[in-house]
């Protein structure tokens, strides 16, 4: 998993977004992460969509995502609302 | 899996939150984990919200969470409710 | 799996209350269990709620519940009604 | 997974009850399982519970059911209706 | 898996009977299979029942079927319709 | 997977049917394929039912398809509209 | 995985859309793949139908999709809407 380490590595401290076969978002500070897709995210916060309206759930300091629940990661700092 | 077994390791006998495949969440004391992040939590507790209003339903002393099942893991105490 | 085992063992031939996969639960006398969690319960039951209402169905002597459907196992012992 | 082992071997030729992943149960003679939990079922009958009704519908001399579909094995003859 | 192997031998060409995963019915001459029971059925057809009446859509001269897929294999010629 | 194998090389550059996990079949001519069926097919078609009507939409030139989302493979040569 | 990683390597840098399990899809620039089909898309959106209207949201400047999800990848630019 070559590129996917480097692309993460090159990540580290930085926000994502993260989307789980939950069908849930969590947003964080990616802290650290194994060949496994196990992430660590910092300040994250779970983003739902309440009646249309968006809202977030703060998760805590420190929030331990299981890789095998992950979809895909992403980069929001580049995304324009 | 190093920096999951530190993130855990760090947080043993305190309150984490797990979120689960099935949709619930269990609160208890993290007493031990393994490499499949089989958890054993202690004086644990089922968090549902019934008809909006949330309640807890205690699950004994202690309860075994296979890791297969997990979603995440957080640390409630710095979340403000 | 050296707590989990720890953990199962105290428990034999106590009564647990396993969480499937299924959405069901099963209580019944822990008689044995394998490293994949496959465990064998005595006198087992499964627990339904029909209509708000708690239901017991009787098993059999043995019931072999597979260890991929397991959700969590806990110790019904201590569970105040 | 020797106890598994050791309760099947015990149960072979007799009627065993067999709940699958898809919900449904299938009744019959152990005839033989190997170590992924595949079971051959002879004289095997599918019981349904069809608008309230118990009915049962024959799947014929002889059937395999995969392992990885198998949620728990009773031994109907100890329930008693 | 000895004895599946052997129980799939001695239908060799029968035809059978495959409940799969999603709920389908395929009928057809059992023609190969392997160690993950993937099989090849010849002039295979699917059973559907629609709107209660019991249906068969032909599939052509062999399909192969996913192992991963299959839920339980029986021998129809043994089932009085 | 040797049948299988044999199988598909013999359908080498043909049009096969592919029913996927997801419900849908993807139709197209069978230009490569690995041990897990990843497939790859040229002139790729997905074949839905809307409203009762059969249609196709054009995947493109060349679709890779993941063998674990593979439920079936079918000639449809042989099969008769 | 040879041909596949070679019909992938022929499309580095190229647009491919990704149908995912969760039954979205993701348009990006292939910039990366493994062997487990791990994908990183440059500049990707992801596509849904919005009451029966095409609609795609920005995703940012690189995407990690994980291979598990995926269920196809096909070539948008051959295409024809």
């Amino acid at each position: 998993m070559p590129d996917t380490a480097a692309y993460l590595s090159k990540n580290m401290r930085e926000d994502v977004l993260v989307s789980l076969k939950t069908g849930f978002w969590i947003r964080g500070k990616l802290e650290s992460f194994d060949r496994h897709l196990n992430l660590i995210l910092g300040d994250a916060e779970e983003l739902i969509v309440d009646k249309g309206e968006r809202k977030s759930i703060r998760l805590g300091k420190r929030v331990l995502v299981r890789g095998d629940m992950v979809v895909a990661i992403s980069m929001p700092k580049e995304v324009k609302e």
